[in-house]
């Protein structure tokens, strides 16, 4: 029978044989390949697994052969020999899937060592402790993983010895302790497994392979593949690598590198090193490894070899590297290469970087920021250029830094947030009974609970900074005081969290609005080319158009008239306009008003010259725009306690009241606003559009380019449409003919009803665009009323798994994304040259956009903030690394 | 070229021929056929119409032969010469298309008259007066109808020779008066036409032919056309007949007839006549008829004629038939017969009656009585054996009787509506300013405005009485009075108004409620029989359940169970459940309300044995369940202003003040109710669910047969249905296991909101039925709050045609009914077996219910006095009579 070549030395392989030699496996090859002083070493293919799973143990019977002279070739290239000899020759097993994933065996160091040649490695490194560590460690390893003997067995040893020693640390720990406690080791093999430890190598490698073999179908394994969709049939690689050694003498080292920082992006091998030591020395906390330049010094030949390998791999990889070398007499090894990680910072820079170096495209630069990295960059941040004053460190359970008030109670938090006041809740842990207050907060604090703690999982459905789990503090709720390291602070005190890091800081500390750095506007240029969805900007005023046409956006999805309505020198005039009892009274206040609005437009056209302003008409219910009752009553009694019954002012309020109380609704959501008003009050919608076009012509004449497109909010009927269309081509044609002048301009609707998608084919006869105001389809959809269901019952859906996320954060595709489909497809049947976009929350969320991206939307509307988040993500929906 | 037959004398057609001789030409030749006496006359087809249609006056010169041969034949008959001689022949002409349609020409009586045949008709007559007014009628009918002179010309002449002779009636006009006026019209005829009035009767007989023709295509009859799809190509047939006389002596008659009471349904020959008159006579209410009856001792023959002919025609037509005739010189001559208009009462028995004459069957039947009927059995009415004192008529605007206190201010009517006190609102005419007040009224009063005013449109919107456009009333406001007839009624005095008859009655008159006749159940019994659709009743306690099951209810759609929390014994312990501040509280008092429940369910599966019932369990927020802020806090005031700050009732006011606080929402209708509360407060619905099956093993042990279903409502995400049914199913496995006993049972949700009908098929894997709640899942697929837009915009939309109707009325097709119908599909794609039914108030709605029978559901769900329309509806959809 014609066996497979299931065995490859590194030499033989390359970085494309992924498949074959696993991920590790061609990583190491190809590393061989480029002439990098890589431990020799073979590998084991992922064909021999499968073939393991197939045949058993027989296969490893018919390839020992091969395994034998593999051996036999690393023997000789270090001039060692395995499992016996003065030089004896140890090695490293590790699994190596095509794929990286968790459950798979952990590796085994220093196979080979047993009673003879742990003393000839003693003898011919020199260092018996050294020796006998090395052992003893091979032996908890190998019985851990290969055995399945507990470590726990072997670490009661270890502590019992400490403590007969009087020592606190494991390398206290002399050579002969090491030596009584390998043969006690061993005795606690002999009594788990009912058989002796294997002492010869061939066996160790033999069980060490098969173990490789066996891990490929850890239940744990098999469960993470099912979830992830990746094949059984793929199979795990073993490689099998010479031990290196850095901790045999001052000629000897190891360290980490980067080829860039991966904090800020910037140029130059960046990472820590000890000399004579192994990796697991920096990990125990020991010595302080220094700065990688100091390596320049200390061994300058090595350092410059490093240097030339660190930028040869990133040419050869095309991306920042992260780089495990070790140094054994001299003689410099790599021990992995792998693409680093980085912050978003870092991840924008490098990508820009390179793609000027020439090493990377820009599709490949936009492919290697994540929408997540480019949120980071436009959190709120704890300016890193400030001293800070660290008092503990928690889980960084929600990302984001906030700045408040320290509260223990959820009541208070209310009471004091509702006023306004930033306050931090701070709670031992918070349950559903807290969520009031965790709402109304700018951030929670908790001493107890993980990432997936109910503060943690609410705190991220809200958006607000949380750090959990933060145990050094001591919470007396009671006594209203937070102490931690012998400080103590009282309720009230400025607290500043950091979410993103987990810190607790004290006192108010500068935080950084995001910003747009030259390579960060590069590269989201270089995403706007990859995309299909533009992304537009919500943006009520001048100040915000411009803001979002800095951050990117190439139109206004959503502008919204109302807030332009709440300023203080117009409340009076829509007051005025409300409780106007007649239709003259009403047109006369609808006057004045015209005059505001008509400068509000002009401002934010002549902000987004050239480009689409999408200016949605009134829609918030009119009581909105009145005081609240027990105000004015309040006011009344005033009036009349000091008897002015009579007065102006008394019969004004007492209007003012009648009106409120008419205009009150026990459903204000699902009530009397939107085009509603327009349809009862045309006069309103009538003043809003002579005030747009009064604009544009404005502009116009002025040479300024403008497009505007008159949105109707609300629309749930066809009728309500073809008359609002018909309306606005009313006024546009007067308007126009009067000023001998014209502009082009586009009249269409928001779906923000269930309605208004059902019958979108209706809508689109009269419609040129549709615009998916997502909250409220939402709110609808699903009969959520975010004010009520946000902190009532929502966070606790989540938290109970009843809903994986709150719907308000990605489009819930099932249900308002079928609506959404729907719309677009019968809209789109009608009209095939209806322009559709997106102007909810939703608009800034990268799952939403896949989604939105899929459907064939024309744009993405969000805040301003998030255009970059949204540019980054129609790249990447393009790209297919987000659906 | 071979002609048509366009010309057929009555004696040659029969009533099949209805597309080739119009409905009325046709019914004229049955009932020659059948040996009736008929005036003798011909039928010009509808195909002569078309023909005219496409090759214009000329085939009038084709035709015109045959018409000379038919008049020959009629003159033969009738023993009389058209146009001349001593007995001259008169003739009507008359428009008759194959379906009744209203904009086709007026019937022109006396055709045939001059000034030679006048002379010879006063002389044959022996009555000159009778020969002139008719000539002078004749003159005015053909100038109006086929010459377009108006009739307010010849108008304007009566009234000034009335004047000149100082009398007020026509009839008091003399011969010698009339002559004059016949020469004065003539001359008006000249003057507004530029051509005499046609002497020759020929030339007239031509004209009005012609005119029946052009009549097909008249803007008014072409858009009727269009509206009621009906074709263009069927044309109109002419009918020509004998003019008979009942005026020309005490030998002769006139009068109408019925062959059963159309009022009641009682068999036997109802109506009246009157000797020597013409029908006009009747109308014009010169002289009182008599009741038919004594035509039996007037002129016995003739009557026992009358009786055979009215029996013969209802055996022949197989339904009651509303006959006319005429009695010239002692013969009998039948005009016309047709199916006879009747009421409600008579339409059931009638229908009942005849199945069991043998003259028509069952389908029959049930085809024979509407929907619309069957509601007005149903509505409130006023007791007709009550004596009452009518104070004036108006339009009946909106069905349905009312009784309350007058009030004239929109704001005081909504005052005292709210307080629970029944008011009457009375007004000029409403405008939309007035809603709020007509939506706290019983029934509305209108002194202007017809039909379709402002306040006949939102009445019958709101479904309330009203009577419109009673002109008689004089209403000062300002002063608080209401007069008619000289007397005064002020604020407050008690009015009743008949919506249904128009009448305004002073004093409270005692008001029917509907009531079953034994026809009546028979009668729905057999539209059960034909109906696919089943009719299921929404009764909430057992009183309700034994009433629906009276009505024919064939289960329980829908039985709320928060309205057993609301009675005065039940609402304490179900506050203590909702102030309960830990789960142990909540459980103690859901223990007191699980033995409450019990018995109401017992009591409900008890009426419904063997009948399906549908428990909907918590719906509502539970903040509904708590009184209101304000009245807490005004009780907290008096209680410490009597110094009781500690009382335990002031303790206990906090706690229930601080619950309503917390569980206030601004969008109750979108908030923390429905199966929210049960998925959060599993304990709640634990209780409900065991309750339900305790109940049931309890009935069952007696041998009592239930069938529960259990119903979760505003169900929207999956897991909700997945949580509850294994609720629902690990309680009935501890209960039937303790008890040692099963009952089958289903468990099902709600349609009640968007989503859950766009994930229908994710649901269906859970519930075993789904039940469409329509009055939410209008609410939300529109985005509206029926609370707040039934008064405030939704009427005036109704009123400006924005919408052709509430959409709370009948199913919105579009919107609603296609979520419904995706539900339905996916639904039953899943689980081909599902229950699918409707229990909003549109399951009492005709309309809907044919809507529902096209989707395919299993039942529709409706108040208990709904059930009798629901029925019928049923099997009228089935009938294919309503879609």
């Amino acid at each position: 029978m014609t066996e497979s070549k299931y065995i490859y030395d590194f030499s033989e392989g390359n970085a494309d044989m992924k498949g074959l030699l696993g991920g590790k496996g061609a990583n190491l090859a190809q590393m061989s390949k480029i002439g990098l002083p890589v431990p020799p070493g073979f590998t084991l293919t992922t064909e021999a697994c499968l073939a393991y799973w197939e045949r058993g143990a027989g296969l490893l019977d018919d390839l020992w052969a091969g395994v034998e002279e593999a051996v036999a070739r690393l023997e000789k290239a270090a001039d060692k020999t395995f499992g016996r000899g003065e030089n004896p020759l140890l090695l490293s097993v590790r699994s190596g899937a095509p794929v990286s994933m968790p459950g798979m065996m952990d590796t085994i160091l220093n196979l080979g060592l047993n009673d003879e040649t742990v003393e000839a490695l003693a003898a011919n490194s020199g260092e018996p402790r050294f020796a006998y560590d090395s052992y003893r460690r091979f032996i908890q390893m190998f019985s851990d993983v290969v055995l399945g003997v507990s470590s726990t067995h072997f670490e009661n040893e270890i502590v019992d010895a400490k403590r007969a020693l009087s020592v606190r640390q494991d390398y206290e720990i002399d050579a002969a302790t090491w030596k009584k406690l390998i043969k006690r080791f061993k005795e606690i093999v002999k009594r788990e497994t009912r058989s002796d430890f294997p002492v010869d190598p061939w066996v160790q490698l033999r069980q060490a392979i098969e173990a490789v073999f066996k891990s490929w179908n850890t239940p744990r394994a098999k469960t993470y593949r099912r979830i992830n969709k990746i094949s059984d049939a793929l199979g795990t690689a073993v490689n099998v690598m010479t031990m290196v050694f850095g901790n045999l003498g001052e000629d000897c080292g190891t360290g980490v590198c980067f080829t860039r920082n991966p904090s800020t992006g910037e140029k130059g091998l960046y990472g820590e090193f000890l000399v004579n030591a192994q990796g697991e020395d920096v990990v125990a906390g020991i010595r302080t490894p220094q700065p990688i330049a100091e390596l320049g010094s200390t061994m300058p030949t090595l350092y410059r070899e490093l240097l030339a390998i660190a930028s040869m791999l990133e040419r050869h990889y095309r991306d920042m590297q992260d780089i495990e070398f070790t140094i054994e007499r001299n003689r410099l090894f790599i021990l992995q290469t792998r693409n680093g990680k980085r912050t978003a910072r870092s991840a924008v820079l490098v990508a820009v970087d390179m793609v000027e170096e020439g090493l990377i495209d820009r599709t490949t630069a936009v492919r290697r920021v994540t929408p997540d990295q480019v949120e980071k960059l436009l959190h709120k941040q704890v300016d890193p250029s400030v001293p800070v004053d660290v008092l503990a460190t928690g889980l960084p359970a929600s990302p984001g830094a906030a700045v408040g008030a320290i509260v223990f109670d959820p009541d208070e938090a209310e009471r004091r947030g509702d006023s306004g006041e930033a306050v931090i809740l701070v709670r031992h842990e918070t349950t559903p009974d807290d969520i009031h207050g965790l709402f109304a907060a700018q951030g929670v604090l908790t001493s107890h609970g993980g990432m997936t703690s109910h503060a943690a999982v609410v705190a991220r459905g809200l958006g607000k900074p949380c750090v959990s789990g933060c145990e050094a503090l001591e919470i007396d709720a009671d006594r209203g005081t937070l102490s931690c390291g012998g400080r103590t602070f009282a309720k009230g005190d400025i607290l500043t969290i950091d979410g993103s890091r987990g810190l607790v800081i004290a006192g108010n500390v500068p935080l950084m609005e995001p910003a747009m750095t030259d390579e960060f506007r590069k590269l989201l240029t270089w995403a706007d080319a990859e995309a299909a969805v533009r992304v537009w900007a919500n943006a009520d005023t001048p100040a915000d158009a411009a803001r979002a046409r800095d951050f990117g956006a190439r139109g206004i999805g959503l502008c919204r008239t109302e807030h332009m309505f709440m300023a203080p020198d117009r409340l009076p005039v829509m007051k005025e306009m409300i409780i106007a009892s007649t239709k003259e009274e009403r047109v006369t206040a609808l006057d004045k008003l015209q005059v505001m609005q008509e400068e509000d437009y002009r401002g934010i056209f002549r902000a987004m010259e050239g480009l689409p302003v999408t200016v949605r008409l009134l829609d918030p219910p009119l009581h909105e725009f009145l005081p609240k009752e027990a105000e004015i009553e309040g006011a009344l009694k005033k009036l009349r306690d000091e008897g002015r019954q009579k007065a102006p002012e008394t019969l004004a309020l007492e209007r003012t009241l009648a009106k409120a109380k008419a205009l009150k609704e026990s459903n204000p959501m699902l009530g009397f606003r939107g085009c509603r008003l327009g349809i009862i009050y045309p006069e309103i919608y009538e003043m809003q559009i002579r005030a747009i076009f009064l604009s544009c012509l404005h502009l116009a004449a002025e040479g300024v380019e403008v497009v505007p497109h008159i949105m109707m909010p609300l629309v749930g009927v066809q009728e309500e449409m073809k008359r609002l269309k018909a309306m606005t081509d009313r006024i546009a044609e007067e308007l126009f003919s009067e000023a001998g002048r014209s502009v082009a301009y586009e009249t269409g609707t928001m779906i923000e009803v269930p309605r208004a998608a059902l019958i979108a084919d209706e809508l689109a006869e009269y419609a040129q665009f549709f615009s998916f105001g997502t909250n409220d389809l939402t709110q609808t959809t699903f009969g959520y009323s975010r004010d009520d269901a946000e902190n009532k019952f929502l966070a606790q859906y989540v938290a109970m798994r009843v809903l994986p996320e709150p719907p308000f954060r990605s489009v819930d595709r099932n249900g308002v994304g079928r609506l959404m489909r729907i719309a677009f497809e019968d809209g789109r049947r009608v009209r095939p040259d209806l322009g559709i976009g997106i102007c909810g929350e939703h608009g800034g969320d990268p799952d939403s956009i896949a989604f939105c991206h899929k459907l064939g939307l024309n744009y993405v509307s969000c805040s301003p903030y998030r255009v970059p988040v949204a540019r980054i993500s129609a790249a990447h929906a393009a790209l297919g690394l987000i659906e």
